[in-house]
């Protein structure tokens, strides 16, 4: 499978090393407007390179999208992706405005199962590996998820000011995991921090509690901050009738010190994404390929990424409002209006 | 100092024992309506028994007194025992009846500082070392607490039918927690959920995720079911800007089996609330002693007490209505009718 | 049951509060040469005192007696006591030297039955544990059995000159624990090592390692060291062909601080034996009191102390000539000659 | 660098895969006297493919040589590389003959810093972190390292009958690891055990227990056994004055079940060599070439690979004879015979 990736910057990095180290895939195009980066890449992939997105469409050889761009971008190009007959994985999320991820939605209409959403954490073995034992019933039906989600360190005050707010850049991530163990989601329940009063200025959080309520009666709490000093807190617990199964944090080596004052100290949790979910972007770029091959629907879909971001304005309304709030459901007549 | 025990049941039990166990407290009566039990209690630690609560308020030999009775009737005793000039540890809650609890308080006025409530888990040895550590700056401001909170089985249906309901029957001791660690509380989201059917039935719910906030901007979540199989399911977990400590359950040893198919497994969590905090029970006990012989405070205290039914109050309500509830706050000019 | 107390020191007083904590017993003599500890305990415990240890034997009203004086005197101690009709509970070693250990256990002769070895770790909730599972097969036939055991310091230069060596004084304990899980063993390696030179000047070791093999064909490793930064390292791991049991060192608490650089900290080993085998102590002391009462023959017995001092013999031979060395057989016709 | 590889095996696969994971390095030449196998592995890799061995010696495009044939081939293969001036990576162990290692030695003479020996453990990112901070004196002067190395199963008895028995075959690795920790080796005691009847008849042992002693005083005990129900058991502890670093095992994830009457389970330990040392083969591979490339002296050395059998034979001998034995040192006047 030839693919084109659109984006050089970190996280198009990484799609291009889990496409070097796929036996079924090869990167054949770079595209980015800013030369250098792409060139780079391109290079050292032995990729040709565009500062033209246009050429991604137009190449006949290409058969597959890998969308790393900025979110502004997400929605054109994967409808220029189908259009041009090529299957998509684009990162999260598809946008921030969920109409116009609505408008996305129907115009891609039944060629969805051509588009896959970059929800990596599905594809982390220890996540996949609840989500298989949840559903082959070892701890009954799932009553409880709660899922802690810390990045180390808040990024840039310009890169938060574009982000779309806590619960669209940060939090999307963990309603996608709530939705892959929950199903439908019926009621959102945010409580919000500003520890640092810089996140006030911007209106933004840097932290936050959200509960999701799910049709089926289960629960989810997620539990996010901007900041964590003992690195990257990436841990889920699943609870029913006959057990709990947790994701415990990772650390670089099993290594273990027992001293004067203190026993069993690990190392640091990995820091960050790009070290801890290192292997789930690989498993997440096989499993594109590999739906891609087959012809079946890769998963998450684009219709779990325009979920996501309503749970993420209902996250957001709640929070302001101290209320309940149920998400947007997807309209019945999808508008077919130019995004 | 001698103690008086009314309430010859399961935690009257333990509060006999642990006065035993104190080389500065005797039991010398112990008071149950229902003979057996009290005379074979009494017996068993060398104390007269009686079945006329009366006799403990009218006895001058007595220094204090342990409220161990049902529910209903602690705040009688409570006011009983300081009208006789004694020290009070009584059982939570105060009362189910916000209005009660505040009449209790005004009409116990200043001599409050001769009454203890029995949150018994602000004496577990892991959770003060943590409150300890929080205090020492070890972490920095503790910005999240987590309280993960669940019993091995519910209790019988009679029971639950008189218990005020979840919020202010189990919640109630992880509210106190929460106001340990916390101090003042001023909003509370609630989401209940009812698993099993029969909860319905009785208006009480069998799970609950509540969240708070603090004056301070420091949330707390609380995860509670009245269901875990692996036993009585009890941790916390405080986070601040230098990182987390955490009390990680208790097992009976600490024997690993590691097996064909499975690595690491210990035994199930301590069950139940008289193994995990018979410790704390003592500890409780003889920080009441040790607070009645200096002439100070104990604590946690009747307002403790009063504050923690409060935050029930508000869960309740917000578990109905899917809003943010205040607290209500005690009353400015404290009642001092007849309770 | 009346027990009297010989020895008031440090292990002399756990003995006390054991007999304190047991509904079965009592303590009635106190009985030590050095008069004032011996008072205090007594007074703290009711007992009567002397300084006369012969009054303890001459006492028809005592039924039995905690041996916990120097180890120069157990060996007439016990004689005394089975003399006299009582049971005896005698702490470790029976004797520093083997021929007079010999000649005691033919002079208690069939009366062996009533006497008992204080080998506390038998009696640890742990170790005992994984006994019994052993024992029930969960892993198989037992094939490795590994033992690290670390004082956290040494003791003072005084004490060891007269201990008898690394072996017979410390070891001794861990000798018990192999032959505990291993029955009888056949021959003893051991490696001893001199880290601090002043151990050299007294003819000591302050660490070693113990390879013992059992008439089964399974082994035992000891590892001995006479400090142990984190505390005191008291570990044990069976192995099987069915999985492996371990028990693991015990902290405080169950707290755990996950900060910058460091995740998963918990406190230090609880340091010393009195801290970490304190219930053993309280299980032991149990054990012996329930075997009295019955009738039966308590364990570990009088055989089992001069099996210990047999391999310690071993262990210390092999240690000054590197050869594997065979524990002295009992006698077979035990002397009958005046100890 | 321009790789060629000879022996298309298990091993043979995962050294390819390493070179194709290196940015430096490229496999060009994959040598068997079996066909089918290397012509698989080249072909997957691009490279040529040769059933005689001499064709790699032959070739002057090629700077190194992978040894990762049978044992027997050891030796002529790292001679035949160095005289034809490549640097070689060759598999553990040197021979099975140590008068041959010797010869080996003496032939390579100072072209001994162009031969790298094939103990990947000491590139395992865990062993590797506490041997650097056992060298940044974290833990002070090492005293007892524990290493437990058991194997999940025994290799057919086909192939055991040549593999030099479990010393020289199993726990040479272990030796390795020991000299890496502590250096210079003075004394071998080794407790064979023969728990399936079988090894009795190929005059094997299925389990040992060595204890070694270092020229420094510092001990090492190595755990061995030929099975293990949860897995390949490889721990490793070292202990000092100022506390202890040790590797845990590996699972496939951090998921842990808590369930009825178990807390705390994982998987089972990762099984076999392929995958828990699957980077450490890679940093071994890294490091040859990185080695070669700078023109510096590989580690571990022919030297090393000569003294771990040294090591392998004194055990052999100390498990017959139940005596300490001393490694044979390296001869004085190397052998210039051939070999």
């Amino acid at each position: 499978m030839r693919i084109a990736l659109i984006g050089a910057g970190r996280i198009g990095a990484v799609h291009a090393r889990s496409i070097a180290a796929s036996p079924d895939a090869e990167l054949v195009l770079v595209a980015d407007p800013v030369d250098g980066a792409a060139a780079r890449l391109a290079s050292a992939h032995g990729a040709a390179v565009t500062t033209d997105v246009g050429d991604v469409f137009a190449d006949d050889t290409v058969d597959a999208v890998v969308v790393a761009s900025p979110t502004a971008h997400h929605v054109e190009q994967i409808l220029a992706s189908v259009e041009a007959g090529k299957a998509v994985l684009a990162e999260k999320p598809v946008d921030l405005d969920l109409a116009r991820a609505d408008r996305c939605l129907a115009q891609v209409g039944d060629r969805a199962d051509r588009v896959m959403l970059g929800f990596n954490r599905r594809y982390d073995a220890g996540f996949a590996e609840i989500h298989r034992r949840v559903g082959a019933g070892e701890i009954g039906d799932l009553e409880q998820l709660t899922i802690i989600s810390r990045d180390p360190a808040a990024p840039p005050v310009g890169y938060l000011a574009g982000s779309g707010g806590i619960f669209r850049d940060m939090t999307i991530h963990d309603l996608d995991m709530a939705r892959f163990f929950l199903g439908d989601i019926v009621a959102v329940q945010a409580v919000p921090q500003r520890l640092d009063p810089a996140f006030a200025e911007i209106d933004d959080y840097d932290a936050a509690i959200v509960t999701l309520t799910a049709a089926s009666g289960a629960v989810a709490m997620i539990i996010n901050s901007r900041h964590c000093a003992p690195g990257y807190d990436q841990r889920l617990e699943a609870f029913g009738p006959r057990g709990a199964l947790r994701a415990e944090n990772h650390t670089a080596t099993s290594v273990v010190l027992d001293a004067a004052g203190s026993s069993g100290g690990r190392g640091p949790y990995l820091d960050f994404f790009l070290e801890r979910y290192a292997a789930a972007y690989t498993s997440e770029l096989a499993a594109f390929v590999a739906a891609v091959r087959e012809g079946s629907a890769p998963t998450p879909s684009l219709l779990d990424g325009r979920q996501a971001l309503a749970l993420a304005d209902a996250a957001t309304e709640s929070a302001r409002t101290g209320r309940s709030v149920a998400p947007a459901p997807v309209p019945s007549t999808a508008s077919s209006a130019a995004v």
